[in-house]
């Protein structure tokens, strides 16, 4: 079974699932047992777990950090809502690589999806698919995890809905992405969604479009920005994705990849087998996965 | 709560979750109470209810159609994998429509999504989000539903992966689809996918590539081809998009609309408030919606 826990500043973790299954936490209150439970629970959800943080008797529910596999932080409902070309370096190399008027940049979000199967999480293996495609490639980009429920959501209005934020590698096959016309499948390969470690809540980050990421290969850094550098701001994104379709609690939004990507390259480079791909954003977590065969 | 059944010839239909729940059912064995549950069963599940319908006590739990209310005859767990530009004459209208060459023709699957927000049932209202869209729009597709898990499913092995089929309305606000770059947008608003009025079993269709299929607006025909007018057939279509990617049970595909859309009509025409929406598929079903507000 899944745990939920929660991070603390010692290496540690405070198994919160165990903590409410057990006769220490029935006395805390309505503690979730899940991340799903959690997000859903909203404020009363999020006071049991201050609370439980308080209590003497959750010391007896700590596990290190280096003792635990990580599973990824929230089961997708549905797919994955992806922004393309959404920072201006990173569409300028797209357009120089494909041939395209280097100024030609999207004048609404671009938006497609990665299935539930492709998510995999921290420390997990990616898949290289070799006999698939020749040129598997990275993509750092913000996470946003949606908290509360809404249609036709503001800007004003947008980060009231945010329940936390996440890394995700948006693991993409190069070939398959342009043979396929839409983006779907050169996107959706089984492991090509890495996400987490874990979901950072929305108190703890002041303002996420101001935030530094970044991605390296066997400790080679490829990508480094900043979401300041985004087009559409994750107000902007959650506003014009949720016009006219609602968002619910637990749905994932990948806001985006800076420059640095791998066909981009010159030479371009893909993934091989035994490539260890790391990618950040600052405040919010580091992911690393390994890729195998 | 939803119930799962069955319909019968004579315009009733066998409450098999209303059956199952009762003294009589226990007695017939392990039968499933949702459409889920008959899914994931398989043949055991069948077995089940092709008993349930030979016994006498079975009667008992028969509805008339006339009486119930449809719900999505599935509770999708991730998005709807759509196929575009799947029809010779479509391609052709829409290349016409966009200014595009002529013969511009897909060498391979082109795939969208649309999420389960988007998901209404027969006889359920399509919201007109006049708002957002200028030009609302329909597309009649034969809807596949996946019974067994794979990947790297092989063309000749594709329909043993199948459950069955639907309809689906592939409901597409052209500007948005325009606006956006990738489709997902223009296909996402709510309750742009009717789907129903039921899933037909596999068994009850011996060739899912030689279907008629059509669309009426206010008993006005729009749409009228068959499923053998498809470039990608449906072994083809579960064949290119499991090659990867893991397809689950209940997973469901749209397999693209034939020629007839309203924005590749001349003068182009687009779905208004008030509107009855029909698509049938040849011994699927008839899927019926109105448009609101």
């Amino acid at each position: 079974m899944v745990h939920l826990g929660v991070i603390l500043d010692n290496d540690q973790l405070l198994d919160v699932t165990a903590l409410a299954q057990s006769p220490d936490g029935k006395e805390i209150g309505t503690l979730p047992q899940s991340m799903e439970a959690l997000i859903h629970g909203g404020a009363t959800s999020m006071a049991a777990i201050s609370s439980a943080l308080k209590t003497p008797e959750s010391a007896r529910y700590r596990l290190l950090l280096n003792e635990i596999t990580y599973e990824p932080p929230l089961k997708p409902q549905k797919n994955v809502f992806c922004i393309g070309r959404n920072y201006r370096e990173h569409i300028i190399e797209g357009n120089i690589a494909n041939g395209r008027p280097i100024d030609s940049f999207p004048e609404a979000i671009e938006v497609f999806t990665k299935p539930p199967t492709s998510v995999v999480a921290h420390g997990s293996n990616v898949m290289r698919h070799g006999s698939l495609t020749m040129s598997l490639d990275y993509e750092v980009e913000l996470g946003v995890v949606i908290g509360k429920a809404g249609r036709g959501i503001s800007e004003k209005d947008a980060l009231d809905h945010v329940f936390g934020y996440t890394v995700i590698n948006d693991i993409t096959a190069r070939d398959l992405q342009k043979r396929h016309g839409q983006w779907f499948k050169g996107k959706s390969l089984d492991t090509s969604c890495p996400m987490g470690p874990v979901i950072t809540h929305k108190d703890a980050i002041e303002n996420p479009n101001a935030l530094k990421l970044g991605l390296s290969v066997n400790g080679e850094e490829r990508q480094a920005a900043s979401t300041e550098e985004m087009i559409f701001t994750v107000q902007s994104i959650i506003a014009q994705l949720s016009a006219g379709m609602t968002l619910e609690p637990g749905d994932i939004i990948a806001t985006g990849t800076p420059k640095g990507v791998g066909f981009a390259s010159k030479p371009p480079r893909c993934l091989n087998v035994g490539d260890v791909v790391t990618a950040y954003v600052e405040g919010v977590g580091e992911l690393r996965n390994i890729v195998v065969e």
